[in-house]
């Protein structure tokens, strides 16, 4: 195995994040279910930005979030994403040249617009509920996956999201063979409960087939993918099928499972929880950026801590201040 | 004269801002002066925005500001300005319709894309440095302005970016002499020292033929119409041209000069000054929402001061807090 030319490639969605604060009565009246992640199709889009207030426009994605904080904090990224030839792909693809992070996937020239996740964050708590339009993002074909580059990635990231459409399934397929031939670490994320609920059987055979070495999640998404209530059984029974098990649990903080060694984090103080959006994604940039640095998995732990904590302060998930500086001023 | 329909209709820029954060080697770096505003073309806009860091996009345009501000405290108000029908041209006119704006103005079908401004704002001060690409804003034509509209507001806010180009020039002229015909009020925000340099003839021709009856400036802008550098001589020359004269001077708070009587606010003490962005605007704003209500001028100063308070308190020009509220709690 030849020395690695990137720390982490990620498949993921090109999408951009529309974001207005919200009241109950707002989600309730679009039928909304607070703190959930639905797909949406154009139509709905449309109708539901025309009634969402004022918004931030800011560059989104799940796996794109992560490798933005993990390139802040030192990790080299590439991005295979989506866009549609229009702003908010140039947009998108502009928020990630900045931080070094290349999208080497030319832009879809078609009717079809890049996506973008219509988000209400709840001022009262920060909490977020989206409404995503894939857009563009759904058409990742598979050729778009280069054989070198998934070789000479330490980690392929795929987000569970994008498992959904046909053609980007196919692509991170194809990919997950690729790392897997070249001796590289595969991470999933599984992205939301509706995703495990839509594809559990995917995801099952995945972990069964020994195909994932990561395994992002929350406390919600892992016992829905173990399909039990039981937290400690559904940890057991993740980590039994793959070698590396990440679990957050919002403000209870993290734990991490490799080889029967359990390592734990308390999540950082937040003085204000502004908008929960990419809390999650940032906590695995943290968690990557510490682990192809060969940190212990108790520090990696602490960087995810970290980033998670700068990007709940403030509206949008990507980082608006320094995260090298943070971890390197509160990492121990 | 009839009764009103709108308290203020403006003719303005439909821009878009693209905010970033910059350290002071950036601005050197792309020979930018700090604090300053500066008209850019579609090349420049595209090799700035190229090493511009992660941004966030949301709607701005200095009377587009001002509207949304006095929207939110009560005014009815109206927006004339030409966006592209393109995807940032969507958010420009979103932004307003949630504020009960019309926006009537056809988008333009052309290869010229919806103008944006790339705001670079300084982490240490949240002062800000503008870069604006007017794109379609600057092809406003003449018969955009409806007599009726225009007969119909107490108030026709005119934004001095927007004199720079011909045909937006060409319909605030025209504009002008609709409102007079009327009975109505004629407002002016000069907007920037670079304005009143290229147009300082102009300017001071319509201030001489009395068809402003309330200017807003700031001191530094102040200064530049009247061609001195006293402070005082440059209110007396002014506040003799137009009835209702309103000058803010940042931190120092601001001043109202009508019919001799003059009236001052202290600024509103802010946490932390984010970003400048629109602070002017949103003191217009809550300059105007009092004036169209009949309140005094020192009532309608301190509204100004607690909406450009809100407004330097985060990164972008429209407000993030309920203004209406936070003007009842505050106002004796």
């Amino acid at each position: 195995m030849t020395e690695a030319t990137y720390d982490v490639v990620a498949i993921g969605n090109a999408i951009v994040d529309v974001l207005a604060n919200a009241d109950a009565a707002f989600l309730a009246r679009e039928g909304l279910v607070k703190g959930q992640m639905q797909l949406i199709d154009e139509e709905r889009a449309k109708s539901l930005y025309a009634v969402m207030g004022e918004a931030q426009v800011t560059s989104g994605g799940s796996a794109a979030n992560t490798l933005v904080g993990a390139a802040m904090m030192g990790a080299s990224c590439r991005m295979i994403a989506q866009v549609a030839a229009d702003q908010l792909g140039e947009v998108f693809v502009h928020d990630m040249h900045v931080q070094g992070i290349e999208c080497p996937v030319p832009p879809r020239e078609a009717s079809v617009e890049t996506g973008r996740c219509l988000i209400l964050v709840s001022e009262e708590d920060g909490e977020r509920t989206m409404n995503t339009f894939l857009g563009a993002a759904q058409f990742l074909p598979p050729d778009a996956i280069e054989e070198a580059v998934i070789a000479s990635a330490k980690v392929l990231l795929l987000e569970g999201y994008l498992w959904d459409p046909l053609e980007p399934r196919a692509a991170m397929k194809r990919a997950i063979r690729i790392a897997r031939d070249h001796g590289r670490k595969v991470a999933l994320g599984v992205s939301a409960t509706f995703c495990i609920m839509n594809h559990h059987a995917d995801f099952t055979a995945l972990l069964d087939a020994g195909d994932v070495d990561i395994l992002f999640a929350n406390q919600e998404e892992a016992l829905a993918l173990a399909q039990t209530d039981d937290v400690e059984a559904a940890l057991a029974q993740l980590a039994a099928k793959v070698p590396l098990l990440v679990v957050t649990h919002g403000p209870e903080g993290a734990v991490a499972i490799e080889g029967g060694e359990r390592a734990t984090v308390t999540a950082e103080p937040v003085d204000k929880v502004v908008d929960t959006t990419g809390a999650g994604d940032l906590f695995s940039a943290g968690f990557l950026a510490g682990y192809v640095r060969g940190r212990s998995n108790a520090d990696s732990l602490r960087m995810g801590a970290i980033a998670a904590a700068e990007c709940i302060g403030h509206m949008g998930a990507r980082p608006q201040t320094d995260l090298r500086h943070l971890i390197a001023d509160r990492l121990d």
